[in-house]
């Protein structure tokens, strides 16, 4: 058996993708980099990794998952990490929590300061409890912490704390749209497997996970999955706590799949569409194809200098294209695209940032503004593209009452839809194709690996078919 | 295939367990009995169940996981729940959070209080926002609610809490105590199996994971998974986030494997120690057995009115007395036990209170005091045992360096440690066996159904290696 390489780097065993410290370097450095100019001389950028936790008020503490800012900068595995950075020189400094020494017993032996500066690949290592006294040490002329605005969730990032601070002069306000300038992910692929009607959508999801963690070393999952058969496909966040993947598959449903694992934090984003009997029918074949189009179209015109907000709206005009020449809308799609009836079948947006967290950060920085029009009020970024952006592009077409039942409502609307052909997919789900991109110097690179073709996904399932089922504790 | 039974119940297909939405109801009823006469007539319990929550400041949110009282009293699967019992009648009534309309989109049809109503079977349901003017018009002589020490964590439970409960006169001190009492569980099997040298420790974590899931329906992991192999055995909480399972297990490994799953809430907790390549040496044989002999001790022992620190005494006596046999200590064994000897081998409580929480609430009722012994210290209760009461029994024997080092540095210690036996254990690693059990009138209900004698391991493990090996992506 190989043996993963040296230290330091993350590492789950030889098959699985060995990490580098120096990637978190690279990250450090571009920072600084960004930051030379804006800063005073002797500024120290000063961030607080995150906490351990417990559940409600009992002992049960989740797996612990490091805050993604922190990460990106640091690639600490622990909690209770704070690190700092010179930014004249790169210099780098962690302070990793001082346990007690009983806690050997419970923990195993206990790193030192040398052994954390060695693991993580950083110039020094000292007690979180000497914050105060090595800062001052350095005399830093301010000190940088992170507090910004996330605009998916409207919530504030934790400003780092602790004891002593007020003795420093703070700057909580440059480095937020700085960092999440420089946060740039890479990523992996994921492969989907086996499904037949007779399994329950959280049967899929287990195996799943299973084959991430047990073939990848992926711990963490990077999202609830969302295993949504049948009607449950028009469901866009099914999966949740009301709604656990618990509906037995149907032969005949329609499967939306969105799962993503997670590897020392790095996101996938992944959402697979197919029938859950390996064939498709043929209006499955159409509202898939459908989709199909407006993802190939997409992935042909991105490129740096392209609006993304042109991007939703070229998935929309296509839709609709594909929607008339399918006879559910009718009528002339100018029109159509003027009274926003793409959003009434794709209501999310197009697609997002994505690295350390799914919907990464950086969407609406200063200058930008959220769209209050159907469908692209739900995109998550609006920018103009740029080289080494990393972005899901994931169109999709659902079939949803409400919103079916309210464009009907409205005579705008109304006038292009063609009743019975919708009413007759009422209960079809939906449809989604999400990869993963990288912006290149011109175009993108399509980092997803999985069957897309209606053919290519007819073959592997087929092939699937050609094995011995997997035995169900259920038959 | 068969469906699960009717609502209203908690079901995930016909291969798992149905618990009916009356076990809630009986929850309810026992606690209304236990509250009657200590509380005024049109006394209200008010609870408020777990919250939604984001990671960090991200918008990425972790599976949901009930509050365990809320659990225990109404079986709510979703957050954001409240619940008020009426004591004098029983009358449950359940506040779900009214969502905007617009959010059928992102989570499906959105259920109705009626809905709500049938589904978890209570007497009424309102909307969370109407809890003032639902709970004025029944005049409540005071609300009742929850607030107390968990003594496993040192945190306090959240109380419920809403806009204008200022207006209602409010007890928070008399619910903890009488719904600690209450709170009993019921529990479930879990099988090990297979593993080899050659595998890494986290790939029988997804395994284990994967199975409870696949084939049992249970989404949720009780508690971080410990797979220690070799000398990992010996730190108590392996697998956290410093330590997450990582190594490659070997030939001539000793194995400690503590993982539980939750199913609807309900935890397991079993530990169970093999040889990694199937064949117990004598070394490891030895220490087993010690081990097995203690758990089986104690196990012969419990019953209504035993003390649970006797047990732990039990427990380390019979420890010692093998370790006498095997030659590691030598001496009296009444003089070892007045030094704490046992706790140098096993320095964790026996075990704890099992149910919503894996170490349950009610440990350290009022009156109750915790030891400042080693070994009895760590106790999670010092109760005296009751009829229905659900509790792990784990004893366990590990070579831990630190404790050894200060045992020989302890001449009261030291003077019945042989050296050179016990410095030929170091890097065996540990020992647990760890089993659910219930107290019954006369003894105690095994819940625990694992191979646990070396020929019952030998012999299944042996069947293992009969089958084909599992594939593994590192070979
Ligand atoms: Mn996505
Ligand atoms: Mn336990």
């Amino acid at each position: 058996m190989a043996a993963c390489r040296a230290q330091p780097a993350f590492c789950r065993g030889p098959h699985t993708l060995t990490v580098p410290a120096e990637l978190f370097q690279e990250n450090r450095q571009r920072l600084c980099e960004r930051l030379k100019g804006k800063v005073p001389s002797g500024a120290i950028v000063l961030l607080q990794g995150g906490e351990s936790q417990t559940r409600y008020c009992s002992d049960h503490e989740p797996i612990f998952r490091q805050e993604s800012y922190f990460q990106w900068a640091f690639g600490v595995e622990e909690p209770d990490f704070y690190g700092a950075i010179e930014v004249d020189t790169g210099n780098t400094i962690l302070f990793p929590p001082k346990l007690p020494d009983t806690y050997a017993v419970w923990m195993g032996k206990l790193l030192t300061c040398e052994d954390f500066k060695e693991r993580y690949g950083v110039n020094e290592a000292h007690w979180s409890s000497d914050i105060p006294s090595i800062l001052k040490g350095r005399n830093p002329a301010v000190l940088l912490t992170l507090k910004g605005l996330n605009t998916d969730s409207g919530n504030y990032s934790r400003e780092a704390a602790f004891d002593g601070i007020s003795q420093f002069k703070v700057d909580n306000e440059i480095l937020h749209p700085e960092i999440m300038e420089c946060v740039k992910p890479q990523t992996k692929k994921i492969i989907m497997k086996s499904i037949r009607p007779g399994v329950y959508e959280y049967q899929m999801e287990s195996l799943f996970k299973h084959y991430c963690y047990f073939t990848g070393g992926m711990r963490g999952e990077a999202y609830t999955c969302i295993c949504g058969t049948g009607d449950n496909g028009s469901v866009l966040h099914y999966g949740h706590a009301g709604a656990p993947n618990s509906k037995l598959v149907q032969d005949g449903d329609m499967c939306l799949f969105d799962m993503g694992c997670e590897y020392y934090c790095y996101t996938s984003d992944i959402t697979c569409s197919f029938p859950a009997n390996g064939k498709f029918t043929e209006r499955q074949k159409g509202i898939y194809e459908a989709v199909y189009k407006s993802s190939r179209a997409v992935m042909a015109a991105v490129k740096p200098g392209v609006s993304w907000v042109d991007m939703h709206l070229l998935a929309d005009r296509t839709h609709l294209e594909e929607l008339k020449r399918l006879g559910l809308v009718t009528g002339d799609i100018d029109e159509m695209m003027k009274v926003r009836l793409g959003a009434v079948f794709m209501p999310h947006g197009l697609g997002h940032f994505m690295g350390l967290d799914t919907h990464d950060v950086g969407g609406y920085p200063e200058g930008t503004e959220r769209s209050k029009e159907a469908g692209l009020k739900s995109l998550r970024t609006v920018r103009t593209l740029e080289q080494r952006m990393v972005l899901t592009i994931e169109p999709g077409i659902y079939f949803i009452d409400v919103l079916l039942d309210a464009a009907f409502n409205n005579p705008e609307q109304a006038r292009f839809l063609v009743r019975e052909r919708i009413d007759s997919h009422r209960g079809f789900g939906g449809v989604r194709i999400e990869d993963d991109i990288a912006i290149t110097q011109d175009g993108m690179e399509l980092m997803t690996c999985v069957p897309r073709t209606v053919e290519e996904i007819e073959t592997l399932m087929e092939e699937g078919r050609r094995q011995p089922p997997m035995p169900l504790p259920q038959d």
